[in-house]
């Protein structure tokens, strides 16, 4: 029998944790730790495909790039290629952090980072509103003149300390690029790194070239859709909760271990997940079931090897014990 | 019979010339020039493996990782997510325009980065011995005070505008992870990327951990080194010259179109080549030879596929008129 093929979607505090400052030595940490979650997966047999966000790591590059014009007038790189950049240095973090994870497990395995451009309609809504805010926050003064000058847009920070942030679109994901060579090399045995940050996205113009959408991707939609593409399993994100909750931080709050998909559904669509942040998760996953997935998991990153813990969602009500 | 496998390595001019600024458009624009040379290859049945440079880039990521933290106090990645970052900003750049100009030529192939350890050993002489210069100019104040909180090690800049720079060690590379990988994709007819800017530089640990070494690696002796691993049967460094001169720029300045493996090693070992530049992409080309190699070409980037230029090594003389 074919083993099992799992993608699993590394987010939130699996890699750096809010509190934290953002030195390597924190991500290494947390990676670590995190990647320790997923040996049992791996003595269970199943083959992996790693996905990841890049939140903070993209901010930084974003700030970087920012600064570096400000200082030393550097060419600033558009979104695309900071995406890129963090693929490869969160990729290759994830990959030596998990080499050594196998090693002290004694697990010989390959671990290897693609960089993934993912396909996205240049005509979605998404691009005619943008909603996703990158970058730092400015001035209004600042904000009008890099809107002229690059012809960026702009919202005003309410919910925060104020001033204005750039929004990008953040379109549905229709493709992964290289998906024969992911699946390929994960059934191989490989565990593959791959559309991390939701991956570089890119769309095809009317003279079939590729070029790059200045846009950023979920990366939970992106990773269920890679699951779906290679015919994964089960699809897992692991972030910074144990279970899904309805009535969440009400005093009827719920824990929900083992969840079916027209139950979620109806919980999603009657807003009980928070936008932006549990939504897409749970929108990620629902795609997955739909698209023929057997399981979609939500866990802590820290916790996915403790049975105990992680709401599992399927077609029907399955209660398996995990 | 089996199709001849080439390794290329994209360098200098290849992607960014020095009288230009470092916009994405400029680096596009060159990148696509330079693949157009490539297509003589492809269509010859040539299976191919692309590596590149990356100095311009990572010395750009370097001097934004100073100004990010001096403006914003956001914490410096070390050297090797740097080298990674670049592996992804570069690497997709290529995959991209490389599609397309395998698109525009009719040709379908997947193009695929990786993101490339290349393993050193830490106890490489030039770790005690620092001579490789990057990122930005330093005063001699702000020398001491990084060489204080840092560690890091600085050099005057004696020919050019004065002023500290940092050195790092530039060790031997010995092996290059998952090269296996990186053969099989190429021999089933994909373009692979990788070993960007010589490789993410590691080393194996007592514990037997990979651990990140604080260095960069000659990308040219990489290169050479990945296509031996991979049993290449030609290596081309695409750079600024069209040929191997001896004598360069002298009164008695000659062109070196066929060369061999004694002949070039002797003038190696006389100093034509100069050390830090010419040098080392000789070293790489006799390596290669020297390990089994049929054919080391250098050449300029833009001529590749104008059989009039470039210098053939071989290990005797064979004038094959490419």
């Amino acid at each position: 029998m074919e083993k099992k093929l799992a993608v699993v979607a590394l987010g939130g505090n699996a890699l750096l944790r809010g509190d934290q400052l953002g030195t390597i030595d924190e991500q290494e940490q947390n990676t670590t730790e995190t990647l320790e979650n997923l040996i049992f997966l791996i003595n269970e047999g199943y083959d992996l495909v790693i996905t990841h966000g890049n939140g903070p790591q993209v901010g930084n590059i974003l700030m970087r790039n920012d600064a570096g014009e400000q200082l030393y007038n550097i060419a600033q790189m558009p979104l695309d290629i900071c995406v890129a950049d963090s693929q490869g240095g969160i990729g290759y973090m994830i990959e030596r952090m998990f080499k050594n994870v196998l090693n002290k497990h004694g697990i010989n395995k390959n671990v290897i980072c693609i960089v993934t451009e993912v396909l996205v309609d240049i005509n979605d809504p998404a691009f005619s509103d943008p909603q996703k805010r990158v970058g730092k926050i400015y001035t209004r003064e600042q904000a009008e003149e890099l809107g002229s000058k690059k012809g960026w847009i702009f919202k005003e920070e309410v919910k925060t300390q104020g001033g204005y942030r750039r929004v990008v679109p953040s379109p549905v994901p229709l493709d992964v690029v290289n998906k024969s060579i992911i699946q390929d090399l994960a059934r191989k045995g490989n565990i593959v790194i791959a559309a991390g940050g939701g991956g570089v996205p890119v769309y095809i113009d009317e003279k079939n070239d590729v070029r790059p959408a200045e846009a950023v991707i979920d990366k939970d939609l992106a990773s269920s859709l890679l699951a779906n593409l290679i015919g994964a399993d089960e699809f897992y994100i692991l972030t910074d909760v144990p279970y899904i909750y309805i009535n969440y931080k009400k005093p009827d709050q719920e824990i929900k271990e083992f969840l079916n998909y027209s139950d979620t559904l109806k919980y999603l669509n009657d807003g009980q997940f928070a936008k932006g942040s549990m939504a897409p998760k749970i929108q990620a996953c629902l795609n997955f079931i739909k698209q023929g997935g057997h399981k979609s998991v939500i866990t802590e990153a820290f916790k996915l090897a403790d049975k105990k813990y992680g709401s599992k969602i399927t077609m029907e009500y399955e209660d398996d014990r995990r």
